[in-house]
């Protein structure tokens, strides 16, 4: 079979590679789709090397269908369109707090262990999870982002009626934006990028562009006065902090998506003044994945749009050459059953 | 009667002035003691200026009887004792999320308005509470610091068995301590101050200067690994600010009680990898006050040994120039009646 090693340097290569049989408790799994995230980005541009083992397969947003079932398995069989959450908690540690899914050694599929992009893929029975009849398989590989976006909007806890804004229309961003209007809250995204800001407006979504109007007045306008309940940083840049604190109103919660790699200076008084809330949001818990797949397969959400390109996994290396020429694009997905 | 102005550039003047009658609404109160607040002396070096109509009273902690009461008061009666909760709520905007204590509108009893360093002091009746036959005006005086610790740690949800951390122990962090003590948490005070270390000591609470100690190492022995649920950052610096994130547990929560005049580095990665929160906590509201009183009347609290200093009024320009060069001290009392 065909796999996807990642060598380093920003170097993949297409290996053929013996198909492993599942472990105990395992399944393999014939790949459909697996989308690139950013983080496969970031692998791609060195970052995470310690945490990889190379020569390694990377990515973790998969649609498959299950090719053969290992032993000590029940409940599925081959032929099942299944997902991956990818997920493998370790030994639980009194600092967990009893959480399972950002636990202190939890290991993550697809960067501490071998990932998706290969047409076959050995992962355990318990990160799967079934993706409707009529879901088609592409969708399928968006359900993984789609899940971040659920836990993100659970975690700030958004109701309806209430003024939403993200700062920062990528892939996570977007996503966002389409589940919390989905529960009824009023969105806006602020993003920079004008071919962001044009796709998320052919989908209905507001938007506003910093660089270009005074977004403290525009949410002013926007919430006639209220400003927001939530806020979403998802931009990962100091103008995105900086922002993030102004526009929430009293006892407002801001949800921190954005992975901040260096310290970034944040108006903390405000948090004081107004009784602001900062809520950090990770990954996701199974719940997640359940509200995924289910706005997912209601069709409402118009995640087709979000999909920039479909590409053989053969042409992996100009895909990750594309995104990084192209700061417009959304979601790419690779083909792995060709 | 006796009314100390203070007249801007560290300056007070103790003048005569004419009693006034309550307006509507309004009961004269002949103030006991006098509490200087944190805020009281920001003000006598200059800060919040604009705020302030020169000369004026400032003072906003305070314990007293009531000496007339104005018309269209009801339930109060001449001789009743009371503490102030010193705020005006203004008119309500939508920013205000319905939350009454800190509006947009809302004035500060003791700086927008006269405070209540003098011998009688008019204030709208709706900001009195009862204080029991038993507690001596001098705990009176506590009572609104003290329901600021309520307010934080209400708002940080502390719970009984839980690891508490606070950073800072001045005043404010004292009583945060206390009131967490007494709702079961297990209490560590961090602090640089030797003499603040030993009051917390001689009062039973554990302490650490994480100047000699290395306070991540600490926390990790004194909660057996689990690491804290809640932080109070009271410090108001750099240093307290990168402790802040370092402390939690996941889901741990932050409560922001200190004023960040200026824009702090935040480690916002840790509270994504950890989904921690941050909760801005400002104030009180009502049912923080009625904590509080219960608690200082149930004597359990040691509040007395909090008070460093009682001097009267006469003395005001002394007390102040003593907080300035005893920055071990806690509470200074200014006695209004004599």
């Amino acid at each position: 079979m065909k796999a996807l090693q990642f060598t380093g340097n920003k170097t993949f290569d297409l290996q053929d590679v013996d198909i492993q049989r599942p472990a105990q408790g395992e399944v393999r799994l014939k790949v459909a789709y697996c989308g690139v995230c950013g983080t496969d980005v970031h692998i791609y541009h060195g970052a995470m090397a310690q945490r990889l083992s190379l020569p390694q397969v990377i990515g973790h947003e998969v649609s498959a269908e299950i090719d053969t079932v290992g032993e000590g398995v029940s409940g599925w069989q081959p032929g099942d369109r299944v997902t991956v959450r990818p997920l493998k908690p370790g030994q639980e540690m009194p600092v967990d707090n009893g959480v399972q899914h950002i636990g202190q050694n939890l290991k993550f599929i697809g960067i501490d262990t071998p990932g998706g992009m290969q047409q076959y893929w050995n992962v355990p029975a318990r990160t799967l999870h079934r993706l409707p009849d009529n879901l088609p398989l592409t969708i399928g590989a968006m359900i993984e982002p789609l899940a971040v976006a659920c836990h993100d909007v659970r975690l700030g806890e958004v109701k309806a009626g209430e003024n939403v804004v993200i700062i920062g229309g990528g892939p996570i961003g977007m996503l966002i934006a389409l589940v919390a209007r989905q529960k009824g809250a009023n969105v806006l995204i602020s993003e920079v990028n004008e071919t962001r800001l044009q796709l998320a407006d052919s989908m209905g979504l507001a938007t506003v562009n910093p660089k270009g109007t005074d977004l403290l007045a525009h949410v002013e306008d926007f919430t006639d006065g209220a400003m927001a309940d939530v806020v979403f940083e998802v931009s990962g840049v100091q103008a995105g902090v900086t922002t993030m604190t102004q526009l929430p109103r009293v006892r407002g919660r801001i949800v921190m998506v954005a992975i901040h790699a260096e310290p970034k200076a944040v108006d903390l008084f405000r948090f004081f003044w107004r009784e602001l809330k900062l809520i950090g949001a990770r990954v996701y818990e199974p719940e997640d994945f359940d509200e995924a797949i289910a706005l997912a397969a209601s069709g409402t959400l118009q995640l087709d749009a979000l999909i920039t390109q479909i590409s053989p996994l053969a042409d992996a290396k100009s895909v990750f050459e594309t995104i990084d020429n192209n700061p417009a694009g959304m979601k790419y997905l690779l083909q792995c059953d060709v």
